[in-house]
């Protein structure tokens, strides 16, 4: 059983939570939140699991009492949260992004070396049973060529930033905006299929907050393009798609790869080939994080996606010209 | 009745000539070909219209048999063969995209003015019915945020490029490839509705034979992107797609808007707003370049629309490094 300690009393938070005691595998055994109340509202859920509860961060790191901790804190937050409780010998699993930028990630990844702690991105996407039978099936497109990756999502404070608030979502004090929470899908799944493109290039619409309301981004590589599209202040209704000299994948809802259809060029012969998930899709990478930290498993094609992904989305950060605080250290 | 020559026979100018005939507008007066086998099989399908065959140019710029040319010759002779029947006070109809790039263009309008004739870019998407509708229907998506237009379609020419041969598609002599070909119908949609983009960026893959067999392209307004995506060595299964803050309108087949479908985000509700298009949809460009000549109408938002169609599409030909012989001149 891996004794979980969390940071973050928000909606994912909870979601992570029932996907990780779904699981069998883990015991929640100590909740941080700021704020008491909080805390006590979130364990109010998990009664059984006796979670001790803390408002101050280094108690909670300095606690015997747990030997992972799962990070859902803003953004802006994720390296030195992660760092404090590596240096303390915890395990981390942290949301993504796994932080502001390129630097403070190698920063986290040295800490993890020196610690001899499991640092994993909660990229829920590349652990699904959907997004391997995708992998396993691209060779059948023949060349791959062009590929659109598509994730468009109102969202719901959007219209209380057209209201003349300014939610956390669209601030970029906690390093936020569509590229970072929803561009962030698209740059990861194209990494973790083919890992470092030759170039990108991005555009954006920004809102006047200075954070990206949502943008573009083309990753070139050798012989193919992935075109990315992004947004916080809109919707998409059409998939994503991989494009091969022999056929395409259609890839519906493409941070839970929902469904995936194949489509071949020549028989114009349209196939379901992905099976149905379960609502909550991170029971895959709950489970995955269990089994790395009980093996004490260093997977460095995990490490080379998230460092890769934060280095393209730095990249293309730098592009747009959204900065954030993170940036000036 | 528009007396009607043509330049090229191959499918693109049957697809034309049966339009016009069935708009009852047109008669078909002079048929060229460099070769003559070409004119007469060509005039065998129409015998009801006593074609004049011509393997002259020069004698057909010179007949007074018709009034109008349509010219569907390879991309790189527009130019030169519009302004030639132009200076022999013909109206002109030229097959998309109007000229090798951007300085052919403005030369060929200002021929085009000193004879006072019409010279009219044959963009069968801009006189659909079903883009008239989706017109009308933009201002309730609310502010436009997001478009994603895309026209991928694997060139049955493909598979003779990849064995050795040097297909007229892929060959730059003619001043084709993806963008020029099939990229231009993105570029020109979005020009269309919205005007000259701010800015553009373009990326692309190239074949060895110097054209780009595709690419994407981001084309920047004040606060909202284009993204673009076009290929002519893969397919594409996916619709394209123009997201506003309200909503998002759902477009099959970009060239033919075969149909437009309306969500609305707050309700989910899907609404079919199109109409069903006749098979040959150049019946539309055929009526209103002959209702053009009829009136002498110049119609300044046509003029702009190719002039600034061109002039994108040579600055994002400029980017990816595809150049052609005409760029010399």
């Amino acid at each position: 059983m891996l004794r979980l300690a969390i940071i973050g009393t928000n909606w994912i938070t909870h979601k992570f939570v029932e996907a990780a005691l779904s699981t069998g595998l883990y015991q929640l055994k100590a909740i941080y939140s700021r704020n008491k109340d909080s805390a006590e509202t979130f364990a109010s859920k998990y009664p059984s699991e006796n979670s001790q509860l803390f408002s101050d961060l280094d108690s909670l790191a300095s606690s015997n009492s747990f030997d992972a901790v799962y990070i859902a804190s803003p953004n802006s937050l994720h390296a030195k949260q992660a760092m404090l409780f590596m240096n303390h010998g915890k395990h981390v699993i942290v949301e993504k992004p796994m932080a502001s930028n390129y630097i403070e990630a190698i920063q986290m990844f040295e800490c993890a070396k020196r610690n001899q702690v499991i640092l994993f991105e909660a990229f829920k996407t590349a652990y699904t049973p959907n997004f391997s039978i995708l992998k396993s099936e691209l060779h059948s497109l023949g060349k791959i060529r062009l590929a659109n990756l598509n994730f468009c999502q109102y969202s719901s404070r959007y219209p209380r930033y057209l209201a003349g608030e300014l939610p956390n979502t669209f601030n970029p004090v906690f390093s936020n905006g569509s590229l970072m929470d929803i561009g962030f899908y698209c740059v990861a799944f194209a990494i973790t299929l083919w890992g470092k493109p030759n170039h990108v290039v991005g555009q954006a619409i920004k809102l006047d907050t200075g954070v990206d309301g949502l943008g573009t981004a083309t990753l070139a590589f050798d012989d193919f393009l992935v075109n990315i599209q992004h947004s916080k202040i809109s919707n998409s209704y059409v998939p994503s798609e991989i494009q091969g000299e022999l056929g395409s994948l259609v890839i519906e809802h493409l941070s839970e790869c929902e469904s995936i259809t194949k489509i071949m060029r020549n028989t114009n012969k349209t196939q379901l080939i992905s099976n149905r998930h379960p609502d909550n899709t991170m029971i895959f990478e709950a489970s995955y994080f269990s089994e790395l930290v009980a093996n004490k498993h260093i997977n460095h094609d995990d490490i080379l996606r998230s460092l890769t992904t934060i280095e393209v989305i730095t990249a293309l950060r730098e592009q747009i010209g959204v900065t954030y605080q993170a940036d000036q250290n």
